[in-house]
């Protein structure tokens, strides 16, 4: 190859040698006689200075925005002033140029991307995807995928390719469909996950399982999902939860150390789902910052407020000073996430004001030990059914976060896991039962015998979800092995034997040949890479995604297709 | 976890110490009161023995074919008279079973898998990959995308997914259609390859990229093809075709070095085309044995033997002495591939017998002297049009080493580039010239001239293709990022711009800001596998295969699906 480094790796040991260089020019300015260009690849930037003597300054002086060149030159310090640090401290005088390429002017400046309209970026990828943070994002993801790699390799993990044409799963979304032309009239599905083909495996004997898996749910876009998005898929033999979590927050802190640098504390705190629940409002706490939730249900009940006085649940969060229009708006928050209103206090001296204070007699003292909240600072209070209550105020303490940039004071990143979820939900629409993760997570063996009872919705799970700065980054469970809990598990969701059969067919049958204990997980990979590349959007990280209809606006599809090609399929429009 | 270690990972260390394993029951002997079983895991077989009057015998009384088990005792020598080598020195005496879990008895057995006809397998697969053949194969596959993981990473190649629901490229294969709810009557293409996303991404600046990439062709299947295959696929920036090959060989030896042990010998040998042809009948001849062709065009040029006297191309092999049934079977196999017959001689003493003897007169000794073919031996030969004449002799070369295990001689792997493809092919059904490898190949520099003129079909591709043993592995080229370039070939292959920017739109657009000289690869993955572990067929290396009807006989994919879903993609079934 010509170039002799790539430009973010020069460095002190290259001052004052020739370097050859090979990337696109960004700015460009001509000053005193003089080019000063910016030459850029995929590792920096530096800048070339061309003088009007030199033979090179023809060729460098038709160079434009984005054409790709290839400098030759002495890397040298610049001037002692104009020293920017790095490669900031150097310049390139060039001796030699040679345009490899000309460039169109591009429909916008790189620069200034980030001001640019999405769809223009979508449908310039290729420029977007030029910006240094658009490289970063993707060579972070690259990075960790090796990271991932070389770790689960060593661990003995099998990576295995998994269908991409298949059957509908169980997953519960929508399948994207594929028509078979050789069985016209019948369709494969894209995997959703591959949920039971990975339990398969262990059924197989890999003993432990991992594919970094692309997985299509045919979903109404919401603001940041993909129809296909990528999982990190992993699967483990012979284990229990412990053993699943230490091998996980190894993995994690692997990625971590390999890609950023950062260390993540081991091990992981753990929180079991009905402490996050009362403590944050959340299966997915953002737990970089605190303001937890204080219980008052007991203060109220049978009082004088009538709203809290049969509440299940009364809970308090002490919030900074606020604003009349911060409340109204803290207000519409809990409405949308499903409370009443939001009732509220200001401490003021030793007691409260405005708000439902003229409720607050005797508890007032009760309520400023309990909560701690300071001289001005408001108290905001969610009521009612248990489950509307926490999470509508889950739902303020995250838009306190966002008010007050809360989550800056804290650490960087902070991981923990949920665990003991609920095995069973209990679905007040039907008026049945239903699983809560998929009907092949394994019960709690402590509350086994809680199947079948009024109790059966205490049952815990033995299903744990990671968390990072508030996003679940990843979620999985240890399985049900044992065909007599399978049994007991679809007795409790209102499954006959045949209707279990039917639905998962051949799953059930490979139940039946010498299953091994074992249990798994799956990390949202994209979202993991967006939150670690403190990227705004999964998009951010992906790097050609759909717009939220569906639409990849660069290489524009979907797009209709011929009459024939449907034909050949057996299928056709329909009137 | 419970178990102390792999059984695979016993050792000399482990002797004489108490172990607990995790694994499968294989055979079972009951003898003289004991019980002998097999216990295996992924990683290797061990015997168990249990004695009438341990505590475990009870419970391992219970233990039948493919039970799952948990063993703890003590792991010591086998009798002297009874070791195997290796694990088969030593066998585990059981102080403690538990039946993990029960099995149903297989509908095959396991350690006959072989014989058992690949439908059951394939219905049966999770039983099937329990095999130790099929999980060698596999992990095998996954060490390999470890290795190739590490090294492209350290190179400084980027890992980015490319989209799975795109739009159709112009590979030529016809594609899988994904109809949009969201757009009804229109429709995703899963991708061919990711062609020219990769080279966008070279437009985009990532210089290096890599992809294990899932790829799909809806073609009538062939023996070994599958709808959905994997290819590794690479390209880089500001290169030249023997940078890329100098990658290549690094790391396709690491590859080896890393899975099997094996070192390949670098450089790999470059073969022009013309060459393969000439000498092999073969564009991916296979090396690992000899039986080169011999030109005697001139020999017969003009003779009285009418079929030689006008040919374009008269070419020649020495094969062993072979039977009359054997030269009728061959020439069965030149019919196939295109040759009118398949003359033949046998050298007796100083001259010939058989076949066309009767026409070589002057001749013989000059053959004798170019072919040294030794007493008895057959000279094989085929005639006619160049190209047809060398296919038809290189499939009867093939048919001669199945035929003699001429293979097995040579080295275990033998690889090897093919270069200097031709750039265009007369296509003499549609008496217009056409693309060899695909329109954004680069022609080499050298030949540029030719474009246009009569003897445009010399004309040079910058494109290689790697193979072992006779398989094509691999398959890449230099890429045209020149637009002027560019439109000589479109004008060779009589597109006009119009039909161009309609073709290959969005591709065409980018090609304008800033292309990079750039070129890539992509390896048949699944092939490589196969080639590297010894199997038969691809489906030996993919963990789900289709038969080659497309069906997924365990999952039962492709499957009808309700008219609802139809109607929700807006399609209807024909009538």
């Amino acid at each position: 190859m010509k170039r002799t480094a790539m430009i973010g790796h020069l460095n002190d040991t290259h001052a004052e040698t020739t370097v050859t260089l090979q990337g696109w020019v960004g700015r460009r300015r001509d000053l005193g006689g003089l080019i000063f260009l910016e030459l850029r690849d995929r590792s920096g930037t530096v800048q070339v200075q061309v003088e009007p003597g030199s033979p090179a300054f023809a060729e460098a002086d038709r160079l434009r925005a984005e054409y790709v060149a290839e400098i030759e030159g002495r890397f040298g310090l610049r001037p002692e002033s104009q020293r920017k640090g790095g490669l900031g401290d150097y310049e390139v005088l060039a001796a030699r140029v040679k345009v490899l390429n000309t460039a169109k002017t591009p429909p916008f400046e790189l620069d200034k991307g980030d001001s640019v309209a999405e769809d223009i970026r979508l449908k310039y990828r290729y420029l977007d995807l030029r910006r240094p943070e658009m490289q970063r994002g993707l060579l972070l993801r690259s990075k960790a995928v090796a990271a991932v790699t070389a770790f689960l390799d060593a661990q003995g993990f099998v990576q295995v390719e998994t269908p991409m044409l298949t059957k509908s799963t169980p997953e519960g979304a929508r399948d994207f469909l594929v028509p078979s032309r050789q069985n016209p009239g019948e369709f494969y599905a894209l995997p959703q996950s591959p949920q039971l083909f990975k339990q398969m495996l262990m059924i197989a004997g890999y003993d432990r399982y991992y594919q970094l898996a692309r997985c299509f749910r045919d979903e109404d876009l919401r603001a940041d999902r993909q129809p296909d998005f990528t999982q990190l898929d992993m699967e483990m033999s012979f284990v229990e939860q412990d053993d699943v979590l230490a091998t996980q927050e190894e993995l994690l802190a692997h990625v971590f150390r390999q890609t950023l640098g950062a260390e993540l504390p081991l091990p992981f705190p753990r929180l079991p789902y009905m402490d996050a629940m009362n403590r944050f409002g959340s299966d997915k706490p953002d737990q970089r910052f605190g303001l937890e939730f204080v219980d008052v249900t007991d203060l109220f009940q049978g009082g004088n407020f009538a709203a809290f006085a049969s509440a299940q649940t009364v809970k308090v969060l002490a919030a900074p000073e606020l604003t009349r229009k911060q409340i109204d708006e803290l207000e519409r928050v809990a409405k949308q996430n499903g409370a009443r209103g939001l009732a509220w206090l200001r401490r003021e001296g030793e007691g409260f004001t405005g708000g439902i204070s003229k409720f607050v007699g005797d508890q007032a003292a009760e309520l400023l030990a309990r909560t701690g909240v300071g001289p001005g600072g408001t108290l905001l209070f969610a009521a009612g059914d248990w489950k509307k209550a926490v999470s509508a105020l889950g739902a303020v303490r995250l838009a306190l976060r966002d008010l007050f940039d809360l989550a800056a004071a804290g650490p960087q990143f902070h991981v923990a896991w949920v665990t003991d979820f609920p095995q069973l939900e209990f679905d007040e629409d039907s008026g049945t039962w239903t699983y809560m993760h998929h009907p092949f997570t394994a019960p709690h063996p402590d509350d086994l015998a809680l199947f079948g009872t009024e109790r059966q919705g205490e049952i815990r799970a033995q299903a744990y979800d990671l968390v990072l700065n508030g996003f679940e980054i990843g979620g999985g469970s240890i399985r049900i092995h044992d065909p007599a809990v399978q049994a007991q598990m679809f007795a409790a969701i209102g499954f006959s034997a045949e209707q279990a059969s039917e639905k998962f067919g051949f799953f059930m049958d490979a139940l039946e040949y010498g299953t091994p204990p074992h249990g798994g997980i799956a990390w949202g990979f994209d979202r993991l890479i967006m939150v670690m590349s403190g990227a705004a959007s999964i998009r951010e990280v992906i790097a050609f995604p759909k717009n939220n209809r569906g639409v990849d606006l660069m290489a524009l599809a979907p797009s209709p297709v011929e009459v024939a090609q449907l034909a050949d399929l057996g299928l056709q429009l329909m009137e």
